[in-house]
């Protein structure tokens, strides 16, 4: 097997790459004018607009950040022509050598699962599939349990593939049920924690640097309960959704990363894809320069990664 | 708005029809041998057994249920051509009578949710999209919390739709975090029922019956908890998967429904789509012999409503 999903990522970053995410979470009222279509009840139209949009985001973040992520709900807003467009695209954001988070939150009884780690994270052998690829990890939701997210691990294992295990989301809702105490006095999130370490550390899904291709979704905007996931989950991955238009900073992700600047990656979407612009500044400029102050943010953080 | 979600399947029940929802898995490996695809990476080939299969199982059930759930992980499995099928299907089967859950389990946080519900409970409104539907209710995973819900809320109240919330799972898996207790004793099934009942009885989601446009999931095999989230959630309409395959009879059902054979919907899906058939029988007639054993259990336990 080629190198697995987390070493992938951590090679990126220690040679230079900063650890940031960039969220592709296309929202067609918040393109830029020029990209507007004209109808938005002419499907066509709509998703030939979702592929400039992205397309012209890959070209910006591709020669900075290691990493990004689609959520596929912009995408089923445009039924099968939205979904065909989120496989070619995450192609095409591979074929600039970025690796691929597909934000999909998926998990359901074993047998469902099954089916959804088949269409969503194994490799594609459809024939004349070349235009298109599935995403190098996939986010899941753990709420129906270990045997919703087994078939997942079990391509991490055969494929090398990662995933991020939703532990505690960006959300203010999250609080709801995953800050609830559970009797022996752990939050929710903590025992999902506790649940996945074992798991996460196993040999299987181990990379060569001590993290594990079972990483774990932490909102950013969570840094009351960031330092006790981390320590409880040394071996995983964070991906800390929430910078930017949610409201967290580059100093509020700084217990989740360790002493080399590695175990996490910060992702931020609105912030970055719908900047303000400035006069006579074109969209992609606008996109580049919401970035490189991202990336002195989160320098200031964790410095440079050697 | 014409009737509603809720009261359309309650109509259904009333008028004679048995409180069995007909899950539709398509798993081609489990498809009668003259559906099977002669090579199961041609996509087309895999997508055009998908709608025999499926139109077949319409046609036997349609006369019969008042409802069917289409798992849509088992048409993602095929990429956008697989959910383009499942959008033609959900519209098959609304055209023969039949209202339609989708099983999706998405949640996300708000502003994902948003184009979730857009994409899949709200209806379509793009050109040209006569050939195709939305589900009249889906599943709902309540893990983010009810940010996470609330914009399939607002479709339930501005057209009348359904949704069921994953309360408590069908699977074994399910014990691993619904079933835990929390500090103040109760399980978290137990916590997210409470959360949803002052929601499930507000005005704008109640139907004319005193059952609620927002369901429930609770798994038919889950009997030690039925009770219990019956008497917590008494204005929801439960969806019970789990019946057949999974290991769970008619008898232990009882509790979900009301003492005029209300307020639940037994699903099963892999018991009745791939029955063992017997010599010289055709698949219909080994899926309506399925139905046929399946509504009678049913109708023992809950007789016929009036």
């Amino acid at each position: 097997m080629s190198e697995v999903f987390v070493d992938r990522l951590i090679d990126a970053i220690r040679t230079g790459r900063p650890p940031i995410c960039v969220g592709l979470d296309p929202m067609l009222e918040a393109f830029p004018v020029e990209l507007q279509p004209k109808d938005h009840r002419d499907l066509d139209a709509c998703v030939d607009a979702l592929h400039a949009f992205c397309t012209g985001v890959l070209e910006v973040v591709a020669p900075v950040v290691p990493i990004v992520k689609f959520q596929i709900a912009y995408f089923e807003q445009f039924l099968w022509e939205g979904v065909r467009a989120y496989y070619e695209l995450v192609r095409e954001a591979q074929s600039r050598g970025l690796l691929v988070i597909g934000d999909i939150k998926r998990g359901d009884i074993g047998s469902t699962s099954d089916a959804y780690a088949a269409g969503h994270l194994a490799e594609i052998e459809f024939h004349d599939s070349d235009d298109v690829a599935v995403p190098d990890a996939v986010t899941i939701n753990p709420f129906l349990g270990l045997d919703a997210i087994d078939p997942f691990l079990q391509v991490c294992k055969d494929e090398g593939k990662g995933v991020f295990v939703l532990v505690r989301t960006s959300n203010p809702g999250s609080r709801d049920l995953q800050d609830r105490l559970t009797d022996d006095g752990r939050t929710f999130s903590e025992l999902i924690a506790d649940t996945l370490q074992p798991i996460a550390s196993s040999g299987h899904l181990m990379g060569r640097y001590g993290y594990s291709n079972l990483g774990a979704v932490v909102g950013a905007t969570q840094t009351h309960t960031m330092s006790s996931l981390r320590k409880r989950l040394p071996n995983s991955f964070f991906l800390l959704p929430g910078y930017g238009t949610q409201g967290a900073t580059g100093e509020m992700t700084r217990s989740a990363f360790d002493s080399d600047g590695l175990g996490a990656v910060v992702s931020a979407s609105r912030s970055l894809l719908y900047p303000k612009r400035r006069e006579g500044e074109s969209w992609r400029d606008s996109v580049r320069r919401a970035l490189d102050t991202m990336v002195s943010d989160i320098r200031s953080v964790v410095g440079k990664s050697s």
